[in-house]
Formats: structure tokens, C-alpha cells, sequence
């Protein structure tokens, strides 16, 4: 199942207070500002919103936040990440519960875990929620992955629709899409080139660097859709600057110090995360105003 | 500083109910049982209490009940496990509050984090406890190590006593003593032979075996303590069955079926966790039978 | 310094007879095939070629034969490899004196070998020919990698001209395109999808599936070259399958066995490497009639 | 089948002179002196002795050397390494015919090898020789590893006797103890903790730090035959400095510069690897000179 999702759908970061409390008036801002730049839809409790490190009551606030700034203009696909079963149904229960759209489903894991036990993790998910659920996998950071036998099997439930995969592996995403023959749409991840993914058949990219050249994201997206494709690689290559940087720097940290060159003041990354340093910070302002983004 | 841990500290496996809750009953049994098998000291929260699948209130109940359990007899060091620093200082307060006689501090991570950021965490730990703590490091499970380095600053931290190391390289524990010169007790895990760490200066082991062999681990210690190593090698060729048997199966999952071979019904591991396979069963029956230990 | 080359160049399997000898006959009307079907170039002594798996002996009768075969119609790129500065720049004298048109240059390591010592590898080769220099790097199997910084380093070289990456990280390859300002030349392996290599401005391809599908491949890149990206994702798709099965397979075994079935009998793979087993060479039998190559 | 090959059997550095050749006279100046230092045995060609660097007849001139100076004082245990089973045939044929008492076979990899290959490689290798094989796996360096399965199904072999073990895990020593029931005698390399491997039953060690504290290794032999682990402790907790060194250097470049200050001039490691740099010289000074090897 498909049921529309596409485009630049960014991850938001999850602007904190100093003691701790989400920031609603800096991410109903946030929210705003996206959504008038044009893009697709809202993903709260991604990686680059913390999802590792917030209280379940954080991430409530933050769902709750954004489902009422959005108001519904654009899909609002919510994250949700355990390493155990129960938890991830509570959570995708009380998502839809406060309004979202679709869920964006990740499973940690400290032990190891068959496929077996993934495909239950996540079939467990989509059988907890009447809303459409994208499998998102990380092998970078998750000691977990979803192998493509796994993802085939999973691709046959009514509510699995799609997939963000954040490895670096742009080929694994053909074999995916010639395995599930039109079950499971693809989005990118800031790991990948966009463009390439497009030009492969994604349907667009779920990504923490939208959050700060959104502009630019949905023009690039406008770009691919039209089969522009040169001019596509032309906007694609200053792009991918802002790219390096984030997988350089700690994701959390660029893009909260991106929002706040930008007026967005979200606070620190909750430690033990730093903040950039002063030198990574230069870089990132060189990068964003070498885009027009500042 | 060391204050006088040593020796046989099993970590506890957490018996759960079918609807999630913990069973305390069987908990307190099984904290009776173990210290009347001459353990000297108890280790609730650890991996094979399943730290990573628990929510707050299940492991506020889990050291509660070890607590009242153990009455005092020998010490409860409870585990703190987090990505946040700031959760898990709330995590070793309450568990203090509790009536925990030490910390065992686990640092998780989901982006990486530099050597400072390690280092604060674990100072944060110390700093929120009166309690001595311990080092928990386990490069297989956790996506962030310990450095030599990190270990030889931490360890003049005036409460940060003790490390647990679950790597599978002992010589780098030599490593650790030898930097460390007396400011750190080392304890071993199953995946070393234990015997080894006690002949270089350890000061016992913190693992989850010890659940289910604890009457031959207080022996094995006790041997090696005597500098009987003789006899303590032959011991510890058979038991290392039982460390094999624990590297190949979910670690959960065997310590709570070995418990229930021996009467204490602990319930499946948290899903998507599997429990034992029945021929794993047999596997395990078999190799604890050989022991003596059913 | 780009000079020119670009396009399709099949890293050549090397045929072997049962003693172990170079087969001169088939390698010789292999070449002469691959030329037919319109390759722009021939790479013996690749991964694909064994390169690591050969003697000095073996690999010069292979440059002789190639070189011989091939006449001059298009350039012959000769792979050096080698863990020893002094052994690499040997070869890379004799394929010059052989006749090669160009060298294919590997490190090999076995202690790790820090970056200055990376470059300074690289460096001695491209001083040792007055042939460019492709360089080339496969994580996966070699145990040596070059950096971004070390191949920006490189790339000044007068010699040095191109690069053939074998990670699976498509991006990266952007990366090097910015990085080195039009100072080197990018080929794809057939870990990456060619479409998408092309796409960023890259020259071609170095891989193995190239012997197999020649025409098919020759086809893909006049589309790219055209800038009919519709048409070239429609081939690429289907030629995926091929990628596929070498990255399933052993890469020497499927080249082998896919170019007996098309009539050119190279032997086995050099034991202690297997040849197919008869279910996987059903497979590659099956991928090869879709693609009407047989 | 175990032949009695025990003790310290010190990895030979290869002295090389600045033309390439082996340095003859210094390399039989260096048997001698380990001899007299009181070494059970010697291997060339080991990871030490830069079998990964040298040519076919630099690899028979060290053979041929060591063979020579020993002149059938201790056993001479010659390194056999290749990724192709025919060339290390050949080399174990080779070796046995220039004199050699044993063979050390190296199994190298470039794509990677099933166990059934593993297998086959070491049998192929076993049924050359009429000498006893040593097994060395080190994980860290080779691009293949010895399962414990492919180990017990090699120690079957009349012929395959010992195994060298390379990797940190003391553990797993124990392991293919008790699962090989005395068909095959272990011995440490220098990431294992002697004193703990001896404890287990081990054999003794063939170890490139033996090179430069053979007297001292000898010395901590005797004590661990002779059940005297204090002393054993007090002297490995010293001795450790080495093998900590070497860890963190280049082994090559610091057992050459090791000798260096010893009045062996073994010339430099082949390049690319580099010499020590005058800080690490300083620190391997420091070192030497506390353990009274200089």
C-alpha cells in the first residue's frame, strides 16, 4: 500500500528549553516556516529530533505540538523507536491517538535479533495503527537492520507503504524496489544523493538537512519531478555540501546550530551530545550562506 | 577508591509476568536463593536483567525488590543505563534513594559520542550518587567504548571505583591495571575465562552465569582466592560450557530457562526477544545437568 | 591529468587451463569479443582478473596476451597490486614495457598502513610510468582505503587521472567530484548503480559483469552519454540482476561461469576459491537468458 | 598429533639491507643470540618477519639462513602464506626441502572464502609436508579466520598439530581446548597474556616481542612449567609494557628498531610501512631500558 506520501519531508529538530521542556512556541514556529516553504509533510522524532534521547513524555509534547501547528496542511509522520515490542505498539497507539498522519517505525535492539523478531517488531506496528507506516533503517547507528528477504515479507502488510533507508548503499535501494515490485516506496535519507534516488524511482527524501534549506530541498524536488535532471545535478552538487557536514558533524548539533543562524533558537543536543564547536560553526555559516540560506 | 566489592555478583535476570509486570515473588526467591549459595554481592539491571527492554517503573520495582530482598546481607549494585546524561542522574539519585549499596553506570549511544562527552557522563553519574559505581563497558552490546585514557581520567573520580569489562580481550584488562595503578578493581564478565582475570588481579565477576551456577562460582572464586589454580582450572574448564553456551544463545532468554529448569519461573525475555528454541533447551538442560546444576 | 579515457572497460577474467598456464587462445578471442561488441577499453589484472590470486609469471603472460589480442584499437589498462612499494613500481615498469596504455593501481596491506604511507604508495607507482594512473580502491576487500584528503593529495599528480571506487557509497563519489575540481576522472564499479555514476558527471565503468553483458553495457552508456535517463533506468533495471548476483557470488566464479555458457571456457577460479555450485550457476543461467546474453 | 613443540619460539625479524637483500650475516648473528638466549625454537617468515612484504626469493634466502645458523639446535618452524592453495603447497614444499622442522601456514584472502575452502587450504597444505603444522589465525591482520568447526575438523589431520592464535580473545583458546581434546596443542601470540594462556594449557608462545626480550621471556617460561604463577605475574605485569607497544606501533618497524638498539641493524621495515618515528624510538628506549634489555 501507497498512499501518497512524497516529497521533502523533513526531520525536524526538537527545539528544548534549558530545563528540559519542549519548546512549543520555537517548534510551532518552526513548523510554520517549514510548511510555507513548500514541503510534503513533517517527520517529529526522527534521528535529528533526538528521538534516542527524549523522555516518552517529551516525545509526546513533541507530537502533540506539531500535529497542531501543521493543522493538517501537510502529512505529519510521527517517529516511533524501542528495542522492545510493547513499547513501540504503546507508542504508535498514542501517536495516531494525538493526531498523526503516518508513523515512522525504527527498532533499536542491544542484543542481537533474528529476522524473525524484526519482521514481529515491526509487523506488531502496523497491526497497532490504521495509519500507513514507514520502515526506517539506520545501520550506521541502529544495532539493528532490516535484510531485503525482511523487507519483502514486511512489504506484503497492508500497512507497511514505505521505506527511508539511511545507509550509504544507493544500489541496495534498486534491489529493494525490483524486489518488492511497487509494494514499498522509497524515500532517501541525507546519506544518499537525492537525485540519484529520484532518478531511480524514490519518491522523495525524509532528511534532518531539509530543516534548513527547505527552499532549496522542494526546488530540487520540483527539479527531479519534471525529469530536469541537469539542472537537478547542478542544484544537487552545491547541495551536497550541507550533506558532508552532517555526516561529519553530530547531526543534532548542525542542524539545531543551522535553525538558530536562522532565527530558530532550539537550544543544545541533550548531552552528553556538545553543541559545534566555534570552528564548526564558521563552517556550517560559510556552507549556508555560500546556499542563500542565511 | 575501592571499598571492598569482590567476588561472585550475578546479574540478576528480571522475572516477568505474561502482562509485563515484574514478579516480585520470584525475584525475592531468587535473591534468597542465590545469597544462601554464598554470592557476595547482587547485580539487578545488568544486560541480563535486560536493562536496554524496561521501562522506568519496571526497573524502579526490579531495585525495590532486590533491595528489600536482600535486607542488607551483601550489596545491591544497580544498574543506571541511558543515552541522556541527564536521565541517568536521575536514574542513580532514585536508585539510591532506593537503598542501592552501589552503580553499575552503562552509557548507551545512539550518535557517537568523543572521548569529553564519555567522560562527562560518567562523571555526572558520579557526581549525582554518594555510592561507589562501577564502569560497565561492553564493546559488543553498546555503541560506545571506553578508552584507555577515559578509564585512567575517570578513575580519580573519588566514588568511581570499579569497571566491569564484557570485551572478550583480556590482556586488556592487564592494560587497565597496570595504567590505573591501584585506583580501579576490575571485575570480569562471562566472556572472559575467570580464572584468568583473578590470577592478574581481579576482584571477582559480574555476570549473568552466576545466576544459574552461583554454588560453583562461589567455589571457583573461593579457589582462586586460596591460589589453588590447579584445581581452580579444572573447575573452570567445565563451567566454561555454560560462559559458551550464553555467547551463543540470547543472554536473556538462556539465564531465565536455566532459572526455570531450577524452579524459578521468570517468564519469556521481552519481545521481540525469543525465548530458548526447544533444542537449545536441550543444549542448555544438558550442559547445566553435567554440572550438577539441576 | 584526464586524458581521455572513458566508458565501458570490462575488468577481463583471466583463463586458466588445468596446469595452471595462462590460456592464451581464449583470452586472446575473448578480448577480441569484447572489442566487437564495442567496449572502450580492456582492464586485465582487476579484481575480477585474480589479480590476487596469480604469480608475477601468470600476470605478465596476461598483459602480454592482452596487449597482443587487442593491437591498439582501444587502451589497455593494466592492474598493479601489490603490498610492497618496490614490487608495485616493478609492475607498473614491466606493463609499461609489455605495452599497456595505462595502469590500474591497488594497495594491498596487511599491518596498517597510515595515509602518508597511502600516498607515498600511489606516488612511487605513478612516478615508475609515464602511463595515467587510475587508482583504485575497494573497502570491502582490501585492507587499505583511500581517504578523501589522501586522493585531493593525489590528484595533483600529473599522472594520476582517475579513480575506480568500489564501496557501495555512491555519494562519496560526488564528494571526490567536488573535492578534486575536474583533477580526476570517476569510473563505477558494478557495486554502484552505473546510471546514477554517470548522472554525477562520472566517465564509465571498471567491472567484471562488463565480460558477460558487453553489448547490453555499451548500450547503457550511449544512453547516459545521450542524456536519455528514462530509456538508461529502464536497462539499468533490468541489469541490476547482474550486479546482484556478483555481489551473491564469488566475483572470479560468476565471471567464469557466465562466460563458459557464452562459450569462452577460462577453467575454475584459482583454488582455493570455488567454482559455482549448480544451483547458483541455474541462477546465473536464468539472469543471463532475461538479458538475452546467451 | 603433537611432536613436542613447546616454549618460546620468537618470531624472526627479516634484516634487510638497503638493496633489498637479506642481510645474511646479521640475520645469523640474531639465531644465535636467541639460541643462547635459551629459546625453544624459531619461525621465520611469521607476521614479524614481514612474510607479507617479501618475494619468493627473499622468503627461501631467510629459510635457507635461519635453517643454516640453527644448525639443528632448536626446531626451525618456516611460514607458509598465500591466497592460493597451489603457491602455499608449493612454499611448504620448498621449506621442508631447505630443512625446515615445521611448517607455520598463513591462509590470506582477497574475496572472501567459505569454510569448506578454509578446510581444503590447510589440508592442502598438511598433505604437502611431512613436517608438523602449525595453524595461525590472527583476525586482525588476515582477511579469512579459522572457525572453531573448521579447527576441530582440521585437527583430525595426522599432521596438523598446533595452532598459533592471534586474535585478543583468551577465551575462545579455551575453547578449541576443550573441543579438540588434546589433538592440538595452542600457542599465544603477543595479544594474549602468556601467563593466563600458560594457566589454561597452552604450549607456549611464538610471539615477535620474544625477538628483544628473549632472556626474560625464557625466564617467564620456566616459571609458568614450573606452577610458579605469583612470580609469573610479577614478571608478565612488566613484560606487558612490550606487548603494549607493539600493539600500538607497527610490529615490524618496532621489533627492527628494537633489535636496532640491541647491535642487530635489521634496516628499515619494507616500505611503505615507515620506520619508528623518534618519539616512539624514545618510548620503545624507555621501555627496553626498564625491563633491563638494553
Amino acid at each position: 500500500m501507497t498512499n501518497g506520501l512524497h516529497g521533502v519531508i523533513p526531520y525536524i529538530a526538537t527545539p528544548l528549553r534549558a530545563d528540559g521542556r519542549v519548546d512549543r512556541p520555537v517548534l510551532t514556529r518552526l513548523c510554520d516556516h517549514l510548511i510555507g516553504a513548500g514541503v510534503q509533510g513533517l517527520c517529529p522524532l526522527g534521528s535529528t529530533g533526538e528521538f534516542a534521547y527524549l523522555t516518552r513524555d517529551q516525545k509526546a509534547e513533541v507530537i502533540e505540538t506539531v500535529v497542531g501547528a501543521t493543522a493538517g496542511r501537510v502529512p505529519v509522520i510521527a517517529g516511533v523507536a524501542s528495542t522492545a515490542t510493547a513499547d513501540a505498539v504503546s507508542q504508535a497507539r498514542d501517536w495516531a491517538a494525538l493526531g498523526a498522519d503516518g508513523i515512522l517505525a525504527v527498532m533499536e535492539a542491544y542484543f542481537p535479533v533474528p529476522e524473525t523478531g524484526v519482521v514481529d517488531y515491526f509487523t506488531a506496528v502496523a497491526e497497532a495503527t490504521p495509519l500507513p507506516v514507514t520502515m526506517y533503517t539506520n545501520p550506521n547507528f541502529q544495532r539493528s537492520d532490516l535484510s531485503l528477504s525482511a523487507i519483502d515479507t514486511l512489504s506484503h502488510h497492508p500497512r507497511i507503504a514505505y521505506l527511508k533507508d539511511a545507509s550509504t548503499n544507493t544500489g541496495r535501494l534498486l534491489s529493494i524496489l525490483n524486489r518488492t515490485e511497487g509494494r514499498i516506496g522509497i524515500f532517501a535519507a541525507s546519506s544518499h544523493i537525492t537525485v540519484a534516488v529520484m532518478m531511480i524511482g524514490g519518491l522523495g527524501w525524509m532528511a534532518g538537512p531539509s530543516c534548513i534549506v527547505p527552499g532549496q530541498s522542494v526546488e530540487l524536488y520540483r527539479l527531479c519531478r519534471a525529469g530536469d535532471w541537469d539542472a537537478a545535478m547542478v542544484l544537487q552538487r552545491k547541495l551536497w555540501a550541507v550533506n558532508e557536514a552532517f555526516a561529519r558533524f553530530n547531526l543534532a548539533a548542525a542542524i539545531k546550530a543551522g535553525l538558530a543562524l536562522q532565527g530558530f533558537d532550539c537550544g543544545a543536543p541533550v548531552p552528553p551530545q556538545a553543541p559545534l564547536s566555534a570552528a564548526q560553526l564558521d563552517q556550517l555559516r560559510a556552507i549556508l550562506d555560500g546556499l542563500g540560506a542565511l
